[in-house]
């Protein structure tokens, strides 16, 4: 190779910048150039979306500046959408522009997954991003004043989350919070807000510890969400929702979280995939192309029962070190890892004070279990951005 | 009389709260009693809603509780909304129940006049309450974060203000200023957004002295401001305002100032009006109705050149003095007092630190206009609420 390889990195979410800053250590000088490429100039802490959604934090505290990240000697940023993906002619198509690779990182991210449930696509509000969460939190407002103005239409607060898996139940969470801040703000009385969420599966958290989820939604219960299990949502129109069951609920408010899916260019650029998502080899490759690497919601990976592992951020990160350890020993001609996850745990937020988790083998609620989970947020500010982010970010 | 005579004050605002609480200071013990009737629990301060329409000021700041302004154990206060005045009976009803009085004080205040103009009533928004600046507010936060999720739709990022009078002139100087902050906190190319204001007489803040308005008009179109004098909205639709030029100017967005007219209510009732206000007599009675006072927007009292003044905070407070003045002498047997408007001049607000004014005879502008506004601010919470209010609200 008469010239130094190139790596364009696709995605500065927990896979991209993960793997960015890695390289960005381990690489040494004129060893690689290194290119992320992101939308935006900000990498975003997807884990804390759901709190400015309600609006309980704001939008700024959930994302960091990516030049603040990584180091501009080391690593090229550029700010654009891609457009297509081209593996035959190791080209990426962006909105500005076009890149050449050697290798490449694919760490879109995921979209939301409707299920084809009609009405969910141009009716919902999902949780994805800082400009989709700013929506769900003016939209929120916007409904407590237009209910003032228009006092018959109680249906301007009803809220409805489709999905009780980890984000809909920390945003149903947060939402029960904020609600009386709203009810204060806009002289609202409590009793006329409702907050369904509804879930299809046979159980709120599916796969979480029983225990758990019976105190999750005890608490959640107790600060006024409805819960609807066991109930699909059959369609999404302008007045509300339909329920499997044949009831309405009329709202202006829906909140998809029920599912998602792997970006849909993955599709478009040829590669075998399972709801947008690839599953890749144990290097985390794409299979049949030894230069591609796929990770975070755009990859599979199956565990030893051999179903995917839920896509999170715990998962990103863990792949984001292993892929940039491939691809330094790619380049070096060293021996590639083998990804392998390791659960550390999980904790999810029920709101102010409150969470429930498994940490190792331990179950931990109430407060204990918050203050786990700020501690999980801190560690990650960490690892991205050392003591210096932690400070700067950490009040949350 | 074998029982004192009874006062009922309807509406608090300007008008209405200073007659009580002049009644509050100047009748004697069992010598009437008096019930203020107002749709809120709170008094607003409407010549500051301006900026919580923006969203540069806290509703809050614009509005006390009624109960923190009078004396409970010497003024009744009841909450409801008045839904008819019933002269002949001596009855007000209400949407909870009915009251009887000897002297009635009609201060309910005005509506916007929409003279007409289609589509305004349905599609525009009015600076006339707390309700209705935080719909303003949140709609036009609201506008912001759509527009981040649909770029393509710049018309979310354009807004119509209706009316270059006083509240036109001193919202879109609040507008001006809230757009760096709004741009900033969404992520929006200031270049983008689109401040319209539109008025159909021959200049702005018609009335006032030209240089002044000259120094308004230049200080705002500085801020960003694009004015059209001399042009007619001749439709508002749900896509913008049609002008009666032909332009159209696509907008979500119409906060219509353009004019206002009494209450509804007094023409239902069978008083004789102009647009809805009694022209009242020289001691501000409905003509023929020696025991119906009628102060603030929804009477009318002619200057000496046979014109109605306009309606602002300051007759209205003037108007208070003499209605309750006028009340007491009645009860006593004592003479009434003509009321005559002394104009202690005005000051219009154009955004943070500058503004323009007739103080006396003297022109005011810039910086000392804008801290002359302030004054006048405070001075208004020290007549209904003495020092403490000023303290607690005074900020602003």
């Amino acid at each position: 190779m008469s010239r130094i390889p190139r790596i364009v990195i696709l995605g500065a979410g927990y896979g991209g910048i993960v793997t960015a800053l890695r390289l960005q250590k381990q690489l040494n000088y004129n060893e690689a150039d290194v290119t992320l490429v992101n939308k935006h100039d900000y990498h975003y802490i997807t884990t804390h979306l759901h709190m400015p959604a309600a609006g309980t934090d704001k939008p700024d505290n959930a994302r960091v500046n990516i030049l603040k990240l990584i180091d501009e000697f080391k690593i090229d940023f550029v700010k654009s959408t891609v457009v297509q993906i081209r593996p035959h002619d190791k080209k990426v198509i962006l909105e500005e522009g076009v890149l050449s690779y050697d290798y490449l990182v694919v760490g879109l991210g995921g979209e939301p997954e409707t299920f084809g449930i009609p009405g969910l696509k141009e009716y919902a509000m999902n949780i994805r991003s800082i400009n989709s969460v700013r929506l769900i939190r003016e939209h929120i407002e916007y409904q407590f004043a237009k209910f003032k103005r228009e006092p018959s239409r109680t249906e301007a607060l009803t809220f409805v989350v489709g999905g009780a898996g980890f984000t809909g139940i920390e945003f149903v969470g947060e939402l029960a919070d904020r609600v009386p801040e709203l009810c204060r703000e806009f002289d609202v009385d409590p009793e006329l807000v409702k907050i369904y969420n509804v879930e299809a599966a046979p159980t709120a958290l599916p796969g979480f510890d029983p225990e758990l989820v019976e105190y999750a939604m005890d608490v959640l219960k107790k600060k006024g969400v409805t819960f609807k299990i066991g109930v699909a949502i059959k369609e999404c129109t302008p007045e509300g929702v339909l329920l499997a069951t044949g009831e309405e609920i009329r709202t202006n408010t829906v909140v998809w979280t029920g599912g998602i899916r792997g970006n849909r260019m993955l599709e478009e650029a040829g590669f075998e995939t399972m709801r947008g998502r690839i599953k890749v080899d144990e290097h985390l490759r794409a299979p049949g192309h030894d230069n591609i690497y796929v990770i975070g919601d755009c990859s599979i990976v199956m565990n030893p029962e051999g179903r995917p592992y839920p896509p999170t951020a715990q998962i990103s990160i863990q792949q984001a070190e292993v892929c940039a350890h491939n691809l330094v020993a790619s380049i070096r001609g060293d021996q590639l890892k083998t990804f392998e996850y390791q659960s550390k745990g999980t904790v999810a937020s029920l709101g102010r004070g409150e969470a429930i988790g498994i940490v190792g083998t331990k179950k931990v609620k109430g407060g204990a279990a918050a203050l786990m989970k700020k501690l999980i947020d801190l560690r990650y500010l960490y690892i991205i951005g050392g003591l210096p982010l932690v400070i700067r970010k950490g009040k949350f």
